[in-house]
């Protein structure tokens, strides 16, 4: 038996997400059907964590457990040659040890992007969340600022989720803003240790009140001590985020 | 009798270009169909030049002649109401007199987007070409430089093309160039006083072959001076390519 870890990258637009199911086409539907294509397998491929219907990833990572012998290089070509356009290995790696990409995480980097300013870009609207007014990303970087570090994050996660915890801890959120012409960019990066359900789409919601300027950045501190999801923004939309990394410990990057 | 200039923005991947066909739907069919809705006045929409099918574009000038008496900002919420989400009606402005899109344009600004490095960004991939070694920029802007000017640019045009004359001045060729990870992102914007059928993608096509190192970057001057199409670089793809700007004398801008 052998452990081989796989980064992924795709364009969420066209999937129901990362898990099976029923109502359409999901991520893992298409790489168990390559790898079945390619090895003649049948596996179950468990990947770091779900992404919604919509979300992108450019480092999604996925372990499987095989009985193939393929050289672990193969499986890069080998993979994309049976998989749509939207979907790609970046890399196969063999692991030391039994590696499960959920229970091995220890973090991840999501980012989200969100166009402002006047004008709605129609190059950008399936990887940009448009907002009409100019954001203040000062006041954003702000608010961001109550949310870094360990903290119950009940108030930003979705309901019906049903994690055990809802601690955890938040090591950076980055802001990076740039204007070209009339046009706003705005990408907020958000590392932690792990992420309730559509934690990282509620705090982009919960930032943008700031940024219009609807609510002052130390609001944001009062949203997270309520530990109330009614208080907090609305849920940004799912084309805007992307998984970027996910982080293991060292025997297993 | 008005004149309205219309300048729109739209993602050219769901049409057959610009211009109204009858294998599919057009740019030009939806904004004449959103102005009939508006306006109920039935009118023809000329802009600056077709753009091909898959093509982009940021800035395109329209040119209408028109009865209505709406104010004329009105035509951008009004448009926008019945335009689909990927063609946008960005500015709309009265002219002093007879103005022509075609007749009175003075030049353009065409920008070709390339994605290189060792691995595909399946997020570009609707709006980047995709060559896959990295590029030698340098040598690209070494072999742009040879086409700068006023020249015969023959060699660049798609063979079908009836223009009167193939002499056209190109202003300028700007390479633009950023690393990311192993992601080479590179943005050429080409400006003339006139482009010929597919001229900006044969030039693209060609600058990525001394860019490969395939060719030095004099072959540039050599294939500009033979005037055959037949010994330049392959066309680039149309979905990298987007129509920045439209240049018209200071009275219709």
């Amino acid at each position: 038996m052998r452990f081989v870890k796989l980064t992924i990258a795709y364009d969420g637009k066209n999937y129901v997400g990362w898990q099976i199911q029923e109502n359409g086409l999901s991520i893992q539907a298409c790489l168990e059907r390559a790898w079945l294509k390619l090895t003649h397998e049948k596996v179950r491929i468990t990947s770091s964590g779900r992404t919604d219907s919509g979300v992108h990833a450019e480092g999604q990572v996925c372990s499987v457990r095989t009985c193939n012998n393929l050289a672990v290089w193969k499986f890069v070509k080998g993979l994309n040659a049976y998989l749509p356009e939207d979907i790609l290995v970046v890399a196969s790696k063999e692991m030391p040890g039994e590696f499960h990409a959920i229970r091995d995480a220890v973090g991840k980097t999501y980012r989200y992007q969100i166009q402002s300013g006047p004008l709605r870009n129609v190059l950008a609207r399936e990887q940009w969340w448009y907002v009409p007014p100019q954001l203040d990303v000062d006041s954003m970087r702000r608010a961001a600022e109550y949310l870094v570090g360990r903290h119950d994050f009940s108030a930003f996660q979705s309901v019906g989720s049903k994690r055990v915890s809802t601690v955890r801890t938040i090591t950076e959120i980055r802001l990076e803003s740039r204007m070209e012409g009339s046009f706003q960019w705005i990408k907020m990066n958000i590392s932690a240790d792990g992420f309730l359900y559509n934690m990282a789409r509620c705090i982009a919601g919960t930032l943008v009140e700031t940024g219009k300027g609807r609510q002052p950045p130390v609001w944001c501190r009062d949203v997270l001590e309520s530990c109330n999801r009614a208080i907090s923004g609305a849920t940004a939309p799912a084309h805007g985020l992307c998984l970027v990394h996910v982080q293991y410990p060292p025997q297993f990057m």
